[in-house]
């Protein structure tokens, strides 16, 4: 099943279910006033909520309307954590001569993952407040997990089970302060924004045979300003959303509505093109000797959607402008 | 007046006001069923809590009961944001020797600060689950506070007016997970377990002119196994709170709930001894070439306890044991 957040004044939203084909939405509060109480009460609700989705999709729905994404929150518009990964490692090495760090210990067996601001998330046509041009403001795409409530300690085959839906994520950037937040060794804060999210979640069987091995085997199309910037696959992530769940689970359990994402996407084959400008501009460097492409201004559009074969886009599309803020 | 949070089998737990004194506590859920709640919805709900708060201390509030920490969950036992700093330099300038870290850029004008899970909070009775012993197991005492909403880009003035409450902190640690989150850059994850906090929040009026200059003018007493192990004063932080919230909204809004941390209270007077046990081994190395404390066993209890001139505890009391996870 489908599941968005219709705005609706309150800071968590309430809760939607939408047809497969993002056409049409039923109001699910009846079952959950909102996505994050669905998720804590997943075992009751879920089943509910299935039974609306089926009548959604079979066209036997009453009280269904048609589907705006733009008046969409985030999925979750706030939770309790969010914890990112970067688990494509190509990004990482790349990276690592981008910001000329030293080599992170043990970095192709064990995740990195640092752990986001998870209170105030912005859905996915709203405008991205941004302080200053001169910040480096960038992109990144990503896909994530939801997950239920995890016990510490656990091991990655079982972690998987705990993944309640799927979400394709924008983790705003400021590239000017990532370096001396990664040098203080307390990892980032001012360096990320409130992060953007595609207006519909997904259960896993949603994509059929495209959610594999704990990995979304998607494209994920980026456009900048109407052109394409990318199109990595989300099959090529080096730990799969077990590994980063079980990661993140190691010395803590975590509750349930914990969003794990997997990183910018990013595949070794440089034709993919990259999810994210200080991915771009680091290929720029080692191939032309300097970057090239400048990072965002206000006014500038983002656009990412993931795509099946058929073109559609399960998760919707995010589609933000960049905007001075207040 | 003063806040607590009674377990009672919700995340959130119920709403308690507390007497000055802590003798005595009531019921204030007819205000608000929670202090999350109360929060974020304080111009509404602070007003009836103090009046709550002035019958209580005053002898004449009805159905008043006695004050019970070790029924207490943490006062805030979740929320949507908590960002720890480091602004006791001292501490900081004794770390880097002790993990053998290059300078932090700017470090005696920008404050450093990660960002911690909030989504699972102990109280101040409750065991404190750890996974191994080899892990280097250690607590850090600071100071914290509760801002209400807070808009990006606030300067420190300002930020501190957002100030709700104020709260006594245990960050938890993991030394032997530290390094490589630190040299990863993406800051601490693994080695920061659940976050402990003493049972009651105050607002600022409550210390009087302990609450000076935007920092918690006391000294905070910490025992380890019933010995004394550091009694250090808060004011020696060179960074205020409102700094640190201004610090940690300058690329975003902060949601009503967030809790800023200090950093582990720390004087450049070794007399006062230290608040965390990494401190004390790094003045080991200093002073006698080598660290003679080890981290902490299962079993092991540490206390810790603001104190007023008058010998009572404002915060009351953090009292926990370290045991071994399930």
């Amino acid at each position: 099943m489908k599941l968005a957040t219709l705005r609706n004044g309150e800071p968590d939203g309430s809760l939607l279910v939408v047809s497969r084909d993002l056409r049409r939405a039923l109001d699910a509060t009846s079952i959950a006033p909102n996505l994050l109480h669905a998720i804590q009460h997943w075992d009751d609700c879920a089943p509910r909520l299935q039974q609306l989705s089926d009548a959604l999709n079979s066209g036997k729905a009453e009280g269904a309307v048609d589907f705006v994404p733009a008046a969409c929150m985030a999925p979750l518009p706030r939770t309790f954590q969010w914890c990112d990964g970067s688990a494509f490692l190509n990004h990482g090495r790349l990276m690592e001569k981008a910001f000329n760090t030293p080599p992170i210990p043990d970095f192709n067996t064990i995740p990195v993952m640092y752990q986001g601001a998870s209170d105030d998330f912005l859905g996915p046509a709203e405008d991205v407040p941004m302080p200053d041009e001169a910040l480096g403001i960038d992109f990144e795409g990503e896909f994530g997990v939801i997950a239920g409530p995890v016990p510490m300690g656990i091991k990655g085959d079982a972690a998987l089970d705990s993944v309640r839906l799927l979400v394709q994520i924008n983790d705003w950037s400021l590239r000017g302060l990532g370096p001396r937040e990664m040098k203080s060794g307390f990892g980032f804060l001012q360096a990320k924004p409130s992060t953007s999210f595609a207006p519909v979640a997904i259960t896993p069987d949603e994509l059929g045979a495209h959610w594999r091995h704990g990995r979304v085997q998607l494209e994920l199309e980026v456009e900048w300003n109407g052109e394409t910037f990318g199109h990595p696959h989300g099959g090529e992530m080096n730990f799969s959303f077990g590994e980063l769940i079980a990661h993140a689970a190691r010395t803590r359990k975590l509750s349930a509505g914990t969003i794990i994402g997997s990183g910018t996407v990013s595949n070794a084959d440089r034709s993919a093109g990259s999810a994210c400008i200080a991915e771009r501009r680091v290929i720029e460097i080692i191939e032309q000797g300097k970057p090239q492409t400048s990072f965002m201004q206000f006014g500038d559009r983002v656009r990412m959607a993931a795509r099946l074969p058929d073109g559609s886009h399960p998760f919707g599309v995010i589609d933000q402008r960049v905007v001075q803020a207040a």
